[in-house]
């Protein structure tokens, strides 16, 4: 069923401006400040090991669960962004980090191969006790995460000997084999490691672990649910659970028969991306189609304009159809990170441009905006209005979103191609080199264009000699009137489920255009997102807008949008290091002629006043503010 | 400064349709069910010393407080609310039950007057440690109000006596002299028990506790914070406290100098009746401009359009201004309930319409909507928007809001009138007969009309021969075109602060009309408030009105009510008892025009559809359902 690979960040060179600015960000400012707040807070303490850890100063919550059980999954993340960042500049200093905390992982691991820092030194009679709660696995896997992109960006497989004697470790453990433990992840992850160690790697017992993972997820065909078994093997009732049942995890069922998105929004995206990972893997169809509904219940129902997730904070994951507050939006930083993982496999399994504009949508706006321009500040939840309470962090308690988002952008690359055997498929744009094997040979592809200000793109490919294969350019689903060309000759341009598929003897200097015109546009919501009715939000290309009161002369939530009010886009190229913005007239009611009364049988008089909106993934950038996405209109 | 004063419920008949209903209900259903649900729960068994109370079955919360501290209260407000209803038709049966609790009280009580079951049974070495957290004063403010109220009804003084015992004990504990400790409630509500134990008795000591705990509540002028004392006597940090600072009990400052209404809705709610009774009292400028202050802020920002307040259920009250979610509004019923105490208080201040609007606001809408039809079935948190999970409780673990409201309900006719030396004040209409004191005799007064479905209202006077005094009869600030008559002689209607005032020589058999139009209106919220921004909401009389499901073609969430639509109001006879409805042609939006997708660049296509609302204070009458209050214009 797999008909296309995607291409490893280290394969893509990023040269447009956009992502540019971007990486050198990642690079320069949010990997080594990130180093710092791992320090400060102690989390990178706790892999120097034997060294004691030191003392517990977050107290336990009442489930009996510190954050600190997740500390490695930061330590491999940040490997794994810093791998991903130093792809592009090699830097000598961060990779020294690298290996030092290698060394330090490395001295941790216990001759059988476990590897948790938290286990090892505090409590080492309780290893595998508790995989509802406390992260053990999901662990290893941001570990197994980080040594595959160390290996893929360095070439160096030290970390990656470390991580695979973990992973045997874990095989031993659990299975359906005699002695085993039937256990999987409370929080899945590993299974998106195994199978990215596997296609680094070739070894199939990476992708067997993976496939049993998956497998046993919820499954209570003649056994206990796992959870239930090792709570009562901790003297624990599992009724007792915080979370009342198993949906929280995802392991409310086996995961074929899951058809809704429930629970924790991170948990289920990761989940997903290693279902769709699996289902391309085995040819698996009930897989598929699981990944198929789970896909359509999310973004018909349950998505926010901005491509985020999990309006809820309780659970930090999924409420209610059509349940999609503004000024309360979860929409966690991970999760709208996770949809990219989880679309880029769609798109492996199915190539359909609804997955590639989620993908898009969600990494261009819910995931960006988790990064702040300079590169040090970030938002964990993602609101769509703020009356001017909301702001970046410094840092987070919880510190998973920090490097979710910069191991996004450091390998942004990754998610611009997937190739097949006599095709290439191109996903995103935005300035991009790359050597890809297709048709038996390589083609070099040079794309240049100043997305996403700009749909006028360009490739310029240069084959090893003439090959004949299908260049797959994506025509996005916001785009109407997209025109092309190859040498200069036109071009019919009819896609193919959001694909225009160029088949043709490709030589050296062939030259594709491609012009994706960029309408602001206006979007509505479904009528029953009741939070949304009689609102509107503005679109343009694949950003969705926002206005900030720092560009309005009137408070922004009592902005009206008239129905009629064209709406134009300026590129500002002084705001915000260049940005485009979108400008209308607009109305607002008028608070001081209203009077003091909190209500009245006259609706307030409306003046008319200037509408400035913004990107919203560059929200908050110029200190607290209120911000609206969705205007009366 | 004291001009007017209130009627006790028991001089009071009320005799007109709508409110005789209520009070059946609550005497016939409400009371004997409620004693079932005491008697299940433990609350009724817990003062039965000196049995063992059963164990504790609810588990202690992380602040280690249980919901048992305050199950006192419940007895004392359970006796109110039945000793007000019994004074409209008397029943031996609740009677004994009354009689055998105060058996019960009167055998708990301690030697010393203490009385606490719970502390007496269970940690007699901790009485008085937590005044913050363990609501001793708060139950005895319960019980002292349930007492007067058994000594209005019945003219019986023995649970008086108990309370009187109880009241000494407290005085001889706290206060400013040698030996006492200078603290006061963590919940307010022993100061409104005090003063009406005053105004019962007349018995100074009770007027000056009430006034010591007012002026010494946060208080830190030479002394440490009480609060804080207290939590460092327990070993205990005071920053660690669960609310952070004192707000959330409104000690964070002195009561003077406090003007944002901030914290517990109902503890605000409860002290500021108290500092407008001791304003009044003492002539108490600083009490009375601090009153004023208050009732500003939380009028003009902070109170929603049914008479709700509070929207968090965090901290059960107050956030920001102009902060009035709907779908999760908190508007806890014993906030409203509290809020008609307040309004009441301030009438009798300053005799201003403003108040009495109020009063008549949170009386006929979140506060009426606590109690079920059936009388047994109550709201606890009160939206303004539902998808159909919200639902009233038969019983609540905190069982507060279900006796606030019917001991409300049973003393109604208690808000009718104010009374001063030669002037009567008419706040409510509805057909109530009184025999009030006024210019050195008695005139019975008898009103009818058929209120709030009709503004028509007669007053017939029987004075006691010919006597001087003013008539001063309300003329709703929702009220446009009254017209009045003496013995069918027209008046000038030219309100002097919402009230009509006729002062003539007035003789037996003298009879005033006065004709108060109900027009059905729209209102609208000020331009801050987000949730409620395009919208609008309808009202009729004193009734604010909801969009119910079960009368609506279209998802009540998808109404539109068109900006020209007529709102036409219809006495349905046959529907819930006789209600009269609001009716309009509205549109709504066609959700299968619209397709699977979330987001579109149009708005789904609109249809005609009918629209019906009844009373807010009605709805969940006939099973859970969607309802909406503020709806799309």
């Amino acid at each position: 069923m797999r008909t296309y690979a995607s291409v490893p960040f280290s394969d893509v060179t990023i040269t447009g401006p956009f992502w540019s600015e971007r990486l050198e960000t990642v690079l320069a400012r949010t990997i080594p400040s990130q180093l710092e707040k791992l320090e400060q807070s102690g989390i990178r303490g706790s892999i120097k090991l034997p060294k004691p850890l030191p003392p517990l100063t977050i107290p336990r919550q009442s489930n009996n669960f510190t954050v600190q059980y997740f500390w490695d999954s930061d330590i491999g993340k940040w490997i794994e962004a810093a791998a991903c960042a130093i792809s592009h500049r090699r830097d000598a200093a961060i990779e020294a980090e690298i290996e030092a905390m290698i060394d330090d992982l490395e001295a941790a691991q216990q001759p059988d191969g476990y590897l948790n820092c938290f286990y090892i030194e505090r409590e080492p009679e309780n290893r595998w006790t508790n995989l509802r709660d406390n992260h053990e696995l999901y662990n290893l896997g941001h570990l197994l995460e980080g040594a595959v992109a160390y290996y893929h960006a360095t070439g160096k497989d030290r970390f990656l000997s470390v991580m695979e004697r973990a992973m045997d470790h874990v095989a031993a453990t659990f299975g359906r084999g005699e002695g085993q433990k039937r256990g999987y992840p409370g929080h899945q992850e590993i299974e998106i490691a195994l199978v990215r160690a596997w296609h680094a790697t070739g070894k199939r017992k990476f992708l067997d672990l993976a496939t049993y993972f998956i497998d046993e997820r919820g499954n209570t065909d003649g056994v206990e649910h796992y959870f239930d078994i090792e709570a009562r093997a901790r003297g624990e009732d599992p009724k007792a659970y915080w979370f009342e049942n198993y949906e929280y995890g995802q392991a409310h069922l086996p995961v074929r028969e899951q058809t809704k998105v429930v629970g924790h929004a991170v948990r289920a995206m990761y989940m997903y991306t290693a279902m769709a990972d699996l289902a391309a893997e085995h040819g698996d169809d009930a897989l598929k189609a699981a990944c198929e509904a789970l896909w359509r219940d999310v973004t018909e129902k349950r998505m926010y304009v901005t491509g985020g997730f999990g309006p809820s904070e309780h659970n930090e994951g999924f409420t209610k159809d059509y349940d999609l507050p503004n000024d309360t939006a979860y929409a966690e930083t991970c999760a709208s990170v996770a949809m990219v993982f989880w679309a880029a496999r769609m798109l492996n399994l199915d190539l359909d441009g609804q997955y590639a504009d989620i993908l898009e949508l969600a990494l261009y706006n819910n995931a960006l905006a988790g990064l702040s321009r300079d590169g040090e500040h970030y938002f964990y939840d993602n609101k769509l209005e703020s009356d001017g309470s909301h702001h970046r962090w410094a840092w987070h308690e919880c510190p998973c979103c920090t490097m979710n988002v910069s191991r996004l952008v450091a390998s942004v690359a990754g998610y611009f191609y997937g190739v097949a055997e006599t095709e290439i498929a191109v996903h995103l744009y935005g300035g991009a080199t790359a050597t890809l094997p297709v048709a038996g040979g390589r083609v070099t592809l040079t794309e240049t264009s100043d997305y996403p200000w700009d749909g006028a793109v360009r490739i310029a490919l240069e084959p090893e000699g003439t090959r004949t294969f299908t260049l797959s350019l994506r025509v996005p689903g916001w785009c109407h009137g997209a025109t092309a060309s190859v040498n200069g000759e036109a071009l019919e341009v009819a896609p193919e489920r959001g694909y225009l598929k160029i088949t043709r003897d490709w030589a050296p200097g062939d030259v594709v255009e491609l012009n994706l015109p960029m309408q602001a546009e206006r979007l509505y919501a479904h009528p029953d997102v009741r939070q949304d009715a009689g609102r509107v939000a503005l679109r343009r290309g694949p950003l969705v807008y926002c206005c900030e009161q720092h560009d309005n002369p009137a408070p922004v939530n009592r902005l009206r949008l008239p129905s009629d009010a064209p709406v134009t886009a300026r590129h500002a190229s002084d705001l915000l290091g260049g940005i485009t913005v979108l400008e209308a007239r607009a109305e607002a009611e008028d608070a001081d002629a209203w009077g003091g009364n909190l209500y009245a049988t006259r609706r307030a008089p409306s003046s008319e006043t200037a509408l400035t909106a913004v990107p919203y993934y560059i929200w908050c950038n110029r200190g607290q503010t209120p911000m609206q996405v969705w205007l009366q209109e």
